[in-house]
């Protein structure tokens, strides 16, 4: 039907045509003056975005590298960490913790459940505190974005640092990393930066800097303290990726511009206008209910439909790329991702298809009014 | 004189627009047939420029961070691992090392000598062999290119493997990975390889296999088992570069369909026609005057010149950006980088700029001759 692709995966997600423009032009070299004003803006505009006065530290890298350097300067073996998760990006705070010898306190709910910041305060009086708790703000595998700011609140009640998986999250939903004393958090460029793979950021508190003086785990390229030090001087302590940065650079600016409040709206707006259109066709949600659901919508694959194959068909002869359920929630639910560069008609673009190929395979669906109800939940709730 | 830049450092290089223009299409999902073909030939045409029948992990990061692998992967604390540095990557390699506990035994010269591998033979004797002896092969803050065949001879000789530094030398220079018996080589994209800088390359031989199911040093993002087994199913074990990736599929088919053979004749002709250029003005070389120098050739600044002004000047006024001294050559030298997308008339314009801002600055150079001499060196060494 279609050789245009749509892709509507949360990350890596579409990238705006100024940014790409940008990326091709003749490479640069990383200590030139070609490059260090773009480089320069491009971290101001990150604390911007991060909410933050504090250092934000830009790695090549993807996300998991941003995750892994929270543990690596953070910890020292045998330290006693809380990761909170319930889905597949949580379970990977867990494994890279326990990878580096932390003794690990695994707060693990069912994926799909959203964290409780009572869980979190009870089994940090349980345990007697802990040196650091590692949340994922936006479960990506399920469409969950947790309460941030009262998970954060419990664990610095306790004494203990917070450091924070915003990669799908940041720029879609509000993260205020000072007002919420949020210790480390860490974002990549492939989400609602919108901008290719490549560049992991990491905001680190002075709470954080002094932790990092003591901990003992060895790191060398993730090194908070070799990275923050050659920013200091406008440099990169290593060969950053410059058409990258460049791309972010110009995206951060398309984003700023409009103003983070009107994109948190945007993203609101873009959540609730898929979710109607998902349930108006008589689709069963997965991922709450809730404005909170402003990065991926999670719907429940319906009888009796092959959840693989659909995303399949969709992808092959329509052109729509959404991404599949992960772990336990494979062939189950699929996920379509709203963060970044989309618009309204991305969604009813996604829904259109979804009631197409669902109807073909034989689903009871109601035809013919997702698109518009999508349509008028997005033009009812303004600014 | 000119707003048109041209880029003539060791890395990043120019990229081919070609390169460019395909890393601006839309971005692609990393798990979907629009990437997962282009991923498929990317990994088999490293293996062609890696001279290998082994693995070649792909990770998202610097060059840096390729070389820390190695020492995660191969090492447990405490391991007995011997560094032979001549400059500021080899002395990066030992910092690595240092840094995760390893006993480093560092075989350090002067920068700008170049290793010898009876020094390596003797210091293996004398401390009864090492787990890893760590190389680089082309030292780019000197421009020597060291004899990786024979240090590796001489590592393996004695029981070690054997890691190289292959980043600013490989598809420039031959590095027969499989033939020399190099257990885990690293490359980079942004030097020989013509693509931005973002990606890191590590081959890995079935001993340093071995070793790493031994390894206890701790690695997540960077655990080569991970990212082996991720690739073996098509998959990225992280959201890769896909843009870069896409760039480098395309930079890696323009090198192989030309042959590599050809590449590092090519390359042995720009640093001959560059090293007759600048012997023709009356400068000095530091970079040997042999025909390994592929990659990089080093000047001393001549009298009365202030070094640092004088790159200063070649940059901002004429357009051209070479690279300065690092560490102990600071000042004292630059370089000349000729690694990737270069023809000899970038050759040729390097050494006009630097005729014209070194006469200016008071230099008795010789006048009018080093552009001519250096075409006729390149035409007289075909093929």
């Amino acid at each position: 039907l279609s050789a245009k692709r749509h892709l509507m995966t949360p990350g890596p997600t579409p990238v705006p045509p100024e940014v790409l423009a940008a990326m091709a032009l003749p490479v640069v070299h990383h200590r030139s003056p070609d490059f260090k004003p773009v480089y320069a803006r491009c971290l101001e505009r990150l604390k911007d975005v991060f909410r933050t006065e504090n250092d934000v530290l830009l790695y090549t890298g993807s996300g998991t590298g941003g995750l892994e350097s929270v543990v690596a300067n953070l910890c020292s073996p045998g330290d006693r960490i809380v990761v909170v998760s319930a889905g597949y990006f949580g379970e990977r705070w867990a494994a890279i913790a326990e990878t580096y010898g932390c003794a690990v306190e695994h707060i693990r709910y069912e994926w799909g459940e959203d964290p409780s910041p009572d869980d979190l305060a009870s089994r940090l009086a349980e345990i007697g505190g802990a040196g650091a708790v590692l949340v994922t703000q936006s479960e990506t595998s399920t469409g969950v974005v947790t309460d941030v700011r009262a998970l954060a609140a419990a664990a610095k009640a306790a004494g203990a640092l917070v450091g924070i998986d915003a990669i799908s999250s940041l720029g879609a939903v509000p993260c205020e990393t000072d007002e919420w004393q949020l210790d480390a958090v860490v974002s990549g460029s492939q989400k609602a930066l919108m901008t290719p793979p490549g560049l992991s950021m990491v905001s680190v508190s002075s709470a954080a800097w002094e932790a990092q003086a003591r901990a003992s785990l060895p790191r060398f390229y993730f090194d908070w303290e070799r990275t923050r030090a050659a920013q200091e001087a406008l440099d990169a302590a290593f060969t950053p990726a410059v058409s990258i940065v460049v791309g972010l650079d110009v995206a951060l600016g398309l984003i700023l511009e409009r103003g983070l409040e009107a994109a948190f709206e945007h993203h609101v707006r873009l959540g609730r206008a898929c979710r109607a259109g998902v349930k108006a066709m008589g689709l069963e949600l997965f991922s709450p209910d809730e404005d909170s659901s402003a990065v991926v919508t999670t719907v429940r694959v319906p009888e009796p439909v092959d959840g693989a194959q659909f995303l399949l068909d969709l992808r092959d002869r329509l052109g729509i790329t959404l991404a599949p359920g992960q772990g336990p929630l494979k062939g189950k639910v699929f996920r379509i991702g709203h963060i970044g560069y989309f618009d309204v008609f991305d969604i009813t673009t996604a829904l259109a298809g979804i009631e197409l190929s669902l109807a073909e395979a034989g689903a009871e669906i109601e035809r013919g009014v997702a698109v518009t109800r999508a349509l008028e939940t997005y033009e009812r709730t303004p600014a």
